[in-house]
């Protein structure tokens, strides 16, 4: 069965998934919209698929699923629509900056009994797979502290900042789901430590820069996440899980990994610098794993649920650090 | 001139400070007093040096300073009287497991201007000292976060974690001077999670295996502190330093690097598996380091405020567990 | 302009070169020819081209140049026919096995004008190039020594060995462009040691599957290259560079990049297991290079004659293990 | 027992000897002789040891054994007179750089049944010993191939190269004891490449800076070495040895292990700039090997055979590079 795919907003996100559905053998991309037509045509052009309305491709026989890469604002919205038209969804995260419109969200997705994937890429990075990989094979024993290491090489757009909801639900969100996904236990408890060391702008925006965050379930076992807005040395991702047995990591990544000598010592090149030649296997893998999940009729995970997990998370971090305390998740969800 | 040497306390530390003091142009040891002479007398007959009383190296005319290495509940008492004696003192830490204790001691050495060194080893690491020596060359730009992580092979006996004060003043003490020597800024607020992970017997003591701290100063740099009573793989002592510049960290060390490549991978052997062959260096660049403030005449850094302070931040962590929330320095100093 | 591609042998290799050119923005593929039709098919239907004869793509005018992937025994007709009808030509390593067959087709090349070049795909790894782009940058100043090592995970059929030319023309050659190419200077001097120990099928095929060999230029500059058809922990491809000023080298590469770490140790996957997953990013890029020299009207390198020069090497490191000795590079060219 | 030692030789490496002699409880320091009376006072104040004459330490009741550190043109008379009084011999390598005068310089040894051990200190370097102990186990299954890394930081002076017996008797000599050490077959030939990169002074004094050679046992293992008296980084000393079942290798060593990261990638510090920092354990190693073999009644490796041995395999060099050829050992031994 080939999945037949319609996308949803053609930007720079947009471009990586189109990649992905038509590399794909088992998908098609049939056709794409967007709001501003010249990108939707450049990708049609590219791929020979149509352009068309959104309301289009919501009517659409031809098409079995969808990827929403509009902006996060439409998303709720596009989520309940295309579920409502039975299409399957794949959606960028997060779902809605609002955890109330999130579940309300979530429940029009179950009263449809819709498909949801959430656009957690990391997941499908193939050295972050590998670390789970090796938690499900025993070779840790049981999980007992996971560290997160995430941080940007460099802050956005203060403008982006505003819209975009605070380094919590933005930035951590991506690690909220990778300490989930990796702790195999929920979180019961968030504290939070925020600064704001990398440019005052940040903190004149309401948001933080610098963060760190301590997670802990209800059996005991702990995460760490460690974020800053800024990485001289390039796009710093690395995850440490330590276990009864043995302790499994993931170490960073390099475009180009040679090693210069010299008097001045030993010098490898910078990390990736961008987050999609960083994640650019985990982007296509998280479509064809999508794809995989839609052909074999299974559930395609991330779930809905997952990402509201993450979000709750957010919420719970901010809360923590607005009152100087431990928030239970129970006072969130 | 040369610094003449009394030793308190003739076990395996005392053993580490023995060879250390005759290993120095700049020192002698004089004598050495043990409650168990046959302790005593074993290091004599290796180095040379008389047996004695602890009353009489108090009394006596040859000896400038003194290592005290006697059990724990000991080191504020003769703290007190060594300087009282004139004596210059070098003392293992912690100087007492009680804050008020530690703070009257203090007194005492400050009223006679009394010399004191106590025995934060870690900062002497050449690893450590290496990192710090990069944040003091402003190789990373101001410091923002600080990372320690700080896990042992194996659990102590539960008679021991029963007298050792529990594991913030016990182990984490190390990683709180660590982080006071990295950040360069009081730390203002602290917030730790706790857990029993390893064996429920250090939890009916009353005490965690597992623990994780966050520390923040007045200004926003933050610290990081992950501690685990079980590494499989050794002791494991890493430490990474985030300024505005850039990172520096320093790595693990094992005794033999050598990697072994087949069909399973690459191996390389496990690291230290314990902390006197893993920090053989430090406890000798520690007391070299007293010997030439004691020529010098300088003041002999780690201090007993420094003691205090370390002390004071497990006191902070243990009352954010109980309490679950953020506890500020002001609460407790 | 768009380069259109005929596509000769639809093969292991000729699936990749498909991929390479279909991918790339500046060509098309136009035709694929195979004397497997279904192979030809294949293809044909993945990539939406036509299945043609080899005759009909070499008197097509919608064709502008050709990638030879069929057998190495057909190479150089294949090239000769192809520049003589006007086609630029990308032809997989080796031109022949016989170094007069390989001078007498590229006199063909020249007399033709024809544009040729040569499919030593390492010099498009991205590792490998930077380390070129290393020495370029001056930063290791002059060249001195050139060590490859290159190691195969296992051995190939000896059906494949008695075909093959020999280790020195088959495998090896790779690593004599590579030294070319980094050396800078013409090798004047060969010298080798060859021994079976891996398989002694392989002895009796006549074949070698542990080789080393010295090179030397007129101005003293050494290369050194070691060779196994045996790697239990994967495909063993590393370079290192030593220079007047510094040393720049390029580890290996494996596909996962994460650590277990227990009481054994701290292990790390093996390296790639195939020279195709090992060197996709290298097969992609010099087609792409191909296609940018077409499209530029530069020369296309490597050319012809560097594949000359690598075979005349390891013509030479034959004679030097059959006469123990010293082989100049002028008894061989 | 209390091995009883004099010193012959109070110059640099003498000092690491006596340092290692008096900190071995197996054994005591009894007497330094120097031709330069304040340097063996020197040692004598620093150990507490007497100055006596080598004749009266040659002719000495009180001294078991000595340790030959003096000029290289003496050893082999030393060696001689001191197994004729009686006396174990350590003795710094090389025995002497006359192939002949090490062979009569041996039979006396033999003649006399003398006890000698020749200092190649690498074979005790722990890293390199863990190396052999994992050929021991069996980790890598039988040995195929030896790579042998040594580069200088920088060259000796021209004056002590011209006294050097050159840089295949002087430098690569301790390359050749660790592919013997390693190989654990006889090296059956030899063939080198030679040149002058670094300093044409080396070359106007008849020697060469920039060498490689292959080694060659009857069964077909091999090994390559490569040299050079310049390595901008630092003391660059690896070792890996390919074996039928995997592949076993030691690192370079560092004194300090951070590392530094910012725009410019990550550094790491340079190497030991010093073969006495770099081999540091192996010193004191050695001569705990020689003490326990003595004590034990064992004979001590690496004997003087070992020396010979290596020093044939330097001749054979030579003789390669000046006939352009391979050079059997039985030409030479």
């Amino acid at each position: 069965m080939t999945v037949r795919f319609g996308l949803l907003g053609a930007g720079r996100i947009g471009k990586v998934h189109a990649r992905a559905v038509t590399g794909d053998a088992g998908a098609r991309l049939v056709a794409v919209a967007d709001a501003m037509p010249a990108a939707a045509e450049a990708i049609a052009a590219q791929y020979g698929c149509a352009v068309r309305s959104i309301e289009s491709i919501e009517a659409a026989d031809d098409i079995d699923a969808v990827v929403i890469c509009t902006p996060t604002d439409t998303h709720a919205d596009l989520i309940e629509r295309f579920v409502t038209a039975g299409k399957a969804v794949f959606c960028e995260k997060p779902i809605d900056l609002s955890l109330d419109r999130v579940k309300a969200c979530l429940q029009v997705v179950r009263a449809r009994k819709g498909r949801l994937m959430v656009g957690f890429n990391r997941r499908f990075d193939p050295h972050f797979r590998a670390v789970r990989a090796e938690i499900d094979k025993g070779s840790i024993g049981a999980v007992e502290m996971v560290v997160i290491t995430s941080r940007d090489p460099g802050a956005p757009p203060v403008d982006y900042i505003r819209r975009s909801g605070g380094i919590f639900r933005d930035m951590t969100i991506h690690d909220f789901d990778m300490a989930r996904f990796l702790l195999g236990e929920e979180v019961s408890e968030v504290v939070a430590t925020a600064a704001v060391l990398v440019d005052p702008a940040i903190g004149a925006a309401g948001d933080f820069d610098s963060v760190q965050v301590l997670l802990k379930t209800a059996s005991g076992k702990q995460a760490t996440i460690s974020n800053s807005r800024r990485a001289t040395y390039g796009y710093d991702q690395r995850i440490e899980v330590h276990g009864a047995k043995g302790l499994v990591s993931a170490e960073n990544q390099r475009p180009v990994s040679i090693e210069v000598a010299n008097g001045a010592g030993y010098t490898r090149p910078p990390l990736h610098d961008f987050f999609m030649t960083r994640y650019t296997e985990a982007y296509a893998a998280e479509i064809a794993a999508f794809i995989a999940a839609l052909s074999a009729g299974d559930a395609a995970a991330p779930s809905g649920e997952d990402g509201l997990a993450a979000l709750a998370l957010a919420e719970a971090a901010l809360k923590s650090v607005a009152e100087g305390r431990v928030v239970k998740m129970s006072e969130i969800l």
